[in-house]
Order: C-alpha cells, then structure tokens, then sequence
C-alpha cells in the first residue's frame, strides 16, 4: 500500500521511520511521497512539494496529514478524500473543528478517515470508545488528555517552583510549544474532548469560545504547596456527561486524593476514562504524546485499512443538547477582589485564601469566573470532585 | 445471527439477558438455545440438555461455552468448532491448556474461536495485545489479573484483619469461591498470564506446576502493617519478560509504593499493561470480573465475528525458550526454620522479621521456597521490584 506523508515534522519523520524499519510494516506499506515546503524537498527522495503531484497519482490509497493547524489541513483532507484516498490525521485542532465535513466526504467517496493518534497520542482510545459504543450508551467521559500541562503539574509538585519556571524547563525539554496557550489554557484538551463526545454520543460537538473551557496560566506554588499538604494533587481535566437527551463539557483544573489513579499520573502521561452501562469504568493510561507512541497509533489506522477493520460509521444524527449547567460540582476560587455578591444565590465562604463555592452549576461558574478575570486577570479556581467529602474540602480551603 | 449457551450461572444469564435487552444487539442477534442439566431444562424457553441437538443445528452460528472446567468444556468446544461453529469462550483454565489445539481445530474448520472475556473480564486486553502485537515485539507484560486476591489484599490492608476473616468475607459476598486455591495460590493468574504470552509471544505456553507461582495464603496482618507503615502495598501480580529468544514468567506477591497505579488498584479491579518498542508503556484498568463486564467482552467478540473483523491470526510457530531464571529480583522472606546455607551463594541477610535475598534468579527463589515450605508450610515472600530503592527496601526490611 502506497502512502503520503503531509508535513516531516516529528510525528511524520516517525512514521517513515516505522514503516521503513518495522520489520512487520516493510512488506506491506510503502511510503511513496513526504510533502515538505519548496526549499526542503531535496532532503528526501520521497520529498515533493507538490500536493497535487500526491493527490493525482493513482498509486497513493493512503494520506497522512501531519501538518498541523486547520488551514491548509483542511483543504488538503478534503481534497484527498474526493481524489478517493483514505486520509489518516493526528491534527485535533482540524477534526474537531471538521470531523462531521470529513466523515461525509469520505463515505461520500468510499474512502476512510482515521484519527485515532489525535487524542491520547499512542493509546487506544478512539478505536475503545468505538468499541464500548457497539454495546453500551457511553454515559461520562473523562481524563488527562494533554501530557504538557501534566507535566508542568507535575514538576510543579515535586520541585515547588513557579509556574513560569516550570513552563520554561518544559520549553526548553520541546514539551510545550513557544505559545503555550493550546496546552495551559485547556484549548487542546477541549478539541480532544470535541471529537470523544463526537464519537462517544454520536453527535457532533463543534469547539467555541463559549464552552467552559479554564486552564493552569494563574496557578502558583502556594496553591499547589496548599493542596499537596492536606493530600490534594491538582490535574487539568476534560470532562463530560451525558444524562437523558442532553450533555455537559468542562475543561478544568481538579483536585484528586493521593490515592487515586488521576493523582498518581505523573510526568507527561495521559489517564483517560470512559464509563457505560455494562461495562462500567474503564481507564487507558499512556503516553499522550511523543514521536513513535502518536506514530505507532497512525500506523495501526494504516493496518486498520490493509486488513478492512473498518472503524464504527458515525452519522452524528443523534439529537443531544449541551447544556452548560448539566450538572453541579463545588470550587475553591482565588481572588483578590471583592466578587462576594456574584454568589449570593449560593453557599459561598471565605475559608483561608479560598472562596469555597457549593453545588453551583458548572456553566456558571466559568462564565461568572471570566467576569471576575476580566477585573483580576490572576484569579484562578478549582474544581473538588464529587467524590471529596466535604471535610477534606474544608481541610484544603483551611489550610 | 444465532447463538447457544452453554451453561446459564452468572456469565451466561448475563450473556443472555444482554442480547435480550440492550437496543442495540436485539436487532441483529438471537440467543437459539442455552444448553442447561436436564433437571433445569424447564425454566426457560430456550434451554436444552441435548448438545447434539445444539451442534447439529445448521442455523447455529456461534457457540459461547461458559461451562467452566476442562472437561466436558474441552471436548464441547472442539466438536462445536468441528461442526462448523464459531466458539467464544470465558474459560481461562481450558484455553490455557488447549489454546493450540483450539487454534488449529478453528482454522482446519474456517470459524472463529475468540476469548477476549477470559483475561482481564471487561478489560479489552487480548484485543490489545493482539493489536500491539501487529507494530511492535512485546516485551514485558505484568499486571493484577485477579480481582479476588485483590480484594483480599486491599480489605486486609484497609482493615487490618487477618487472611481467614476477609477470605470468609469475600466468600460470603460472592467473590471467592469455596475452594478459594485458583485465587489465592496464583493459578488463575498464571493461565491468564500464560494466555497473554501466548499472543504477545506467538509461543504456546502451557501452564504447569514447575512454572514459579507463589501467592498470598500465607500472608498475615503482621506483613501487610509492616508494609503499609513504610508506604508499601502488597499486591499478587503476574508478570512475564521476553529478552531475546527467551521469556520469563512468574506469579508471586510484589510490593508497590503508595504512589503507583499498582498501589492505587482497589477493590476487586484489575491493572494490566504491556510495554512495546514505539507504543512504550500501556495499562489498561477495569473491572475484571462480574456479570455485565465479562458479558460485554463476550458480545464484543460475537460482535467482532457478525462485523468480520477479524482478530490476529496465531500460528505458534515462535520458538522461544522458556528460562525461569532469566531475570533476578530481589526478596523479602519470612520463615521460622532456619535455611540461611540455602542463600549461601547470594548476598542475604536477617532484618528484622524477614530475610532480604538480593539480586537472586527468580526461578531458583521459587525452588527454594518450595523446599522452604516442605518444613514451613506457612513461610512466606514478596518480591520488591527494581524500581525499589536500596533505601526503601532496607527500610520496610528493618521495620
């Protein structure tokens, strides 16, 4: 099987790597074209420059799109899938925001189009979500989905330093990117949230500004340092349930007990949960990101399609509504202005450096949250789960 | 698609009632009979004692054996598969012994024999390793495969109560049987393990007595608190290695710092990973045993065979040698007689109520236990992984 490669950047060197050194792959897939800018095409003799010498050529089934960004990825997908190539991408930003454009235009076309690299890096959790959806109605979804803000919690944790600092050695390491904003802000755990409830509740979920989306910018040493003493580790999570006809969406920092598997996942690894009825919870853990992990999961798109393994059929047909307030958690809010009066409808306290906020649904606590950054642009929050007593929770808030 | 049952405890009426109940199966497949003992035959519509009646039936397409036990389950599956029908199993103890032949029986006949229920239950591990295994040599496969010792281990330590009292609990709540030895001695363990070498390796391994299995009958309240005061957990895992043209296995009581998932696994849940080249570490946690979770598994499989996905095909044809000491480890041992000369040629010394054997072959520390327990029936080990610290091994030694 023909294949082309969009882009030579650290995930599509891996792939050529792979299937010209995997002894099982070399047999069967052959890497016809890289698509490399003008002035590197003489790097490689597989290199071109030209997107439509690739989509042209009959030989190629199969386009992996590694470039990154959604313009020009999505033109290119598109174009690929009407030239009748099977595409395969790990650009979440583009599924997320096009995955129902795709779909169609590939069963329009007869062709398929993978993505299990996209979310998770090396860990099977598309083709799993998949998978459980054949039985189960998959009722909650959550997880670590972005191995560059665990690691910067992490090494926060165990170093104590500033959350800049740690930023910094996480640059410094290629872990985090020179705008980091994707991976702190929560903006690429919520694309990769979009595309598992896509999947999950067969409806599609298009990113906006709207969701309740916050990330890790204003946390500090202290609130860490606060956490860690009464046993708290602090993780960015995505979440979402569906309950009856609608849903919710979150992405959040959260508090988990010491020993609880979401505390324990350390460095840039993901943890990623789904749970359905008869089945009930199941956890992937894995590392999310990295050269051969995200390769080794385009690759298994590939072989999916070499041996007609076809993925679920997803029509986003299915008539859910998201509903911000689905559901109501409790906070601890940091602040230095006076915003007391903004949860008056709720049991709201000062305890120690922390507003404790109970049962408030979780959209309006991240819309009132953006009216208070909007006057402190430091405030930060974070969600205790459900399952924190409320005992540990004052504990925290006291500390 | 039509479907027979054979036996209807707790695996099949779940099997049964799924297909009978969940939208989303009802449509496409039928559950033509349940093959029960003649004194049962009159509770349902569905059930007969003749098998005959079951294999001779043309329009039977699938048969799910969940008898239990070697025999008859051994010969049914064979003749089911003779005739024609695909077999999906749960049914560890017989797929450990005669996965070869079943293999063999399957392919001469063109139908399918899955059993993605037998390890792991609802845990989508066979499926796993067998997609692992299409990119990368598997190397390392470890894990908590049995939910039963681990809820004993995890009650003893939550409790502090003695092995008998949380035995007797876990017998009276259903999870352990009356005859608790498959459990607690290690032998479920060891055929699930010995059924994940045989797909990650593609090398039949045939579960024996001379395989190095110890487990936790002989544990006391007194271990488990020395343990825990140095932030240790006690878990019984499997785990095996392949180096080379060789592999390694064993089943025996490991200690995990608190800060691990190991550590982190409660309740009767099952952690299982698996390491390969490019994919790194994966590790999958669910729910290893229950009704609806290995019911699940089992209509995955039906699922796999009415979608013709079909699962990695298996020769056995590897040829790798089985060395029980391939790899050393370090132990803490607890005995009453005295055996110092049978460490002789190893770095072993008394600290406090153990003795700590470095660096020793596994293999052989599995023999001299053995010959250990011929004077001491109640001697007991734990094996402290490499990960382990100097430091920390010599702390919960001298506690």
């Amino acid at each position: 099987m023909n294949i082309a490669i969009l882009g030579f950047g650290t995930v599509g060197t891996g792939v050529f790597k792979m299937i010209n050194q995997v002894h099982r792959l070399t047999e069967n897939l052959h890497v016809k074209y890289v698509f490399v800018r003008e002035n590197k095409k003489d790097q490689l003799a597989e290199a071109t420059a030209s997107f439509d010498e690739i989509i042209n050529d009959p030989e190629v089934e199969v386009v992996v799109e590694v470039l990154g960004g959604l313009e020009p990825a999505h033109q290119y997908i598109l174009a690929a899938l009407r030239h009748h190539k099977h595409v395969i991408t790990a650009n979440k930003a583009v599924i997320a925001c096009y995955l129902e454009e795709f779909t169609q235009a590939a069963a329009e076309n007869q062709v398929h189009f993978y993505f299990e690299s996209s979310v998770g890096g090396g860990t099977p959790w598309i083709s799993e979500i998949e998978r459980a959806a054949r039985v189960d109605d998959i009722d909650h979804i959550q997880g670590i989905f972005n191995g560059t803000s665990n690691f910067i919690l992490d090494r926060m944790a165990q170093s104590g330093a500033a959350f800049a600092d740690v930023l910094g050695q996480a640059q410094e390491l290629g872990y985090a990117e020179a705008d980091p904003s994707a991976d702190v802000d929560g903006w690429d755990i919520a694309n990769k949230l979009c595309i598992s409830c896509d999947i999950a509740y067969d409806c599609f979920v298009s990113p906006s500004q709207d969701l309740p989306v916050f990330g890790i910018r204003n946390i500090t040493a202290a609130d860490i340092n606060a956490f860690a003493r009464q046993g708290y580790t602090v993780k960015l999570m995505g979440k979402s349930r569906q309950i009856g006809n609608a849903f919710d969406y979150a992405v959040e920092p959260t508090l988990y007990p010491r020993n609880t598997f979401e505390a324990n996942t350390r460095e840039n690894y993901n943890l990623i949960s789904l749970h359905g009825q008869t089945i009930g919870d199941l956890n992937f853990i894995g590392q999310g990101a990295g050269q051969l992990p995200t390769a080794n999961a385009i690759i298994q798109d590939i072989l999916d399609i070499v041996e007609r393994r076809d993925h679920l059929k997803r029509g986003f047909e299915r008539q859910l509504t998201f509903q911000a307030n689905l559901t109501k958690s409790d906070y601890l809010l940091r602040s230095t202005i006076n915003y007391q009066q903004l949860f008056s409808n709720y049991d709201a306290h000062q305890v120690g450096d922390y507003v404790l906020v109970h049962q408030i649904p979780v959209g309006l606590m991240h819309s009132l949250m953006k009216n208070i950054q909007e006057k402190d642009p430091h405030a930060w929050m974070v969600n205790l789960p459900a399952e924190s007593h409320e005992g540990a929770i004052q504990k925290v808030a006291y500390n």
